[in-house]
């Protein structure tokens, strides 16, 4: 079985990891970086290293791009625009949606395939199924190169939306800090009692699979526009989260957290929505109308 | 087989949900509430209908207090002290820990054992061996008791400090409060470009069994005072929240939640630790030495 030959524009850590990834699963790979020391280990572990990006391009169909920024990917690919018809770009560099809409047009200017990416995990991840790959663009590139797409992470279709999974990537980082800062804030709490983070932690972990059967229900509620309190009103979170905060003072654990989401609650309260979910929080987030 | 008696002192909605579950498990079950008609509706499912306090706690060894709060629970049981001695007290009732601790102390002091309660779900959820219920206290009571108390939810043991049930309660809901947070917002975000919450929720339910496993590995970093920043640094993600921001400006975003995870990456990046893991932000929650 011949696997399909990929090409890796950019070899910092993440890039490393795509390429000795493809590597190991063993894909014919073409690397390239701009400073090219960067690419001998690649090469000890059997890449082609190519000269030029040029070379590096000419070598696949399928060309995924991993460097620093959006400005660094169009410094890249514009001196080989006319290089790029008939390929797939794969473009995994962070960026915005906007910036993922703009070279979805380029390429499509150039005759190439556009897909943007989205890394759910850490450069160690890098080939492991449980860890999401979200990609947002061409349809048919997705389909046609969903197999080897695979052996990096499990790939995520986001649809023909090239904005989507740089948009869906800073919300899903956006949920981590939160879930960090959440987390953090209780682990020094129990801590001012003596309580290890190790002890609390698998007890916070599995706590996060009620919550997360919480949202899949207040999906459907904010989806529907209507938040029936049936479970747990606002008001009731409202007198709950006094006794985190009662709880924090007494130790001396910093409130700014919990504060901020006692203020959102209040604000629903004053706005007469009290009786409602915490899925109505949303429109405290929402762009006013 | 025969199943312990329980005695139900408080029928609210949660107080209900437990007593309830009982009667279906085949607990022969004693009820007490303040209102006597909301006793009705467990009567004519099979329990037995106390007509005063002395009489609920003569019933059974077992009995769980479900009130409104601290003063509540004593209120109830002031008048009955001389009646506890022999038998074992379960509070759920929402308190603090200074409070569960003091419950504590009184109950040995008529002779009675104490284990405090925090139940993880909504009353819907009770019953169901995927949700946790927190306990602290006596041990031998907690031994004795279990396979009871396994018919609510799963038993969780937190060992024999009596406040800590009630101290990982308040934490695990700020922890609650801030995934929520961070989803509704990530949701407003994705939602601003047409993006339904019911499309996006599965993604973020996924994305937090990755973010689980990276606290399972900051919690050992925590605990050794050692934050190793070898997968993401908080100069990273200091980075990485910049996209956020923009692109919640972007949409009209409310931005105060992720404007408040910059703050604190920031501070420990000027405290000179940006090259550390996000672990060592538990530092701006901990208290002051």
């Amino acid at each position: 079985m011949s696997r399909e030959s990929v090409t890796v524009l950019g070899l910092g850590q993440m890039g490393s990891a795509l390429a000795g990834t493809l590597l190991t699963a063993g894909h014919p790979t073409t690397v390239w970086n701009r400073t090219a020391a960067k690419a001998d280990a690649m090469a000890a572990r059997g890449a082609h290293r190519a000269a030029t990006v040029a070379e590096a391009v000419a070598a696949s169909e399928l060309l995924l791009v991993c460097v620093l920024d959006h400005a660094a990917v169009r410094e890249l690919l514009d001196p080989v625009a006319g290089e790029l018809a008939g390929r797939t770009l794969v473009n995994v560099t962070s960026g915005s949606p906007e910036q993922a809409r703009e070279m979805a047009r380029w390429a499509a200017g150039h005759g190439a395939a556009y897909l943007d990416g989205g890394i759910m995990t850490t450069p160690p991840g890098v080939g492991d199924p449980a860890h999401m790959f979200l990609y947002s663009g061409s349809p048919e590139a997705f389909a046609a190169h969903r197999e080897t797409l695979a052996v990096l992470g499990d790939p995520v279709d986001l649809g023909p939306d090239a904005g989507l999974a740089s948009l869906y990537d800073a919300g899903l980082l956006g949920l981590m800090w939160s879930v960090f800062g959440g987390w953090l804030h209780a682990t020094a709490l129990v801590g001012a009692d003596g309580v290890a983070a190790g002890a609390f932690t698998p007890v916070a972990v599995r706590w996060l699979r009620t919550v997360a059967g919480f949202m899949e229900t207040y999906a459907g509620q904010i989806d529907a526009g209507h938040y029936p309190g049936d479970d747990a009103t606002i008001d009731v979170q409202l007198a709950a989260i006094d006794h985190l905060l009662h709880a924090g003072r007494e130790r001396g654990v910093d409130g700014r957290l919990p504060e901020l989401h006692r203020e959102l609650m209040a604000k629903a309260v004053a706005d007469g929505n009290g009786s409602d979910s915490y899925a109505r929080i949303i429109e405290a987030f929402r762009p006013a109308r």
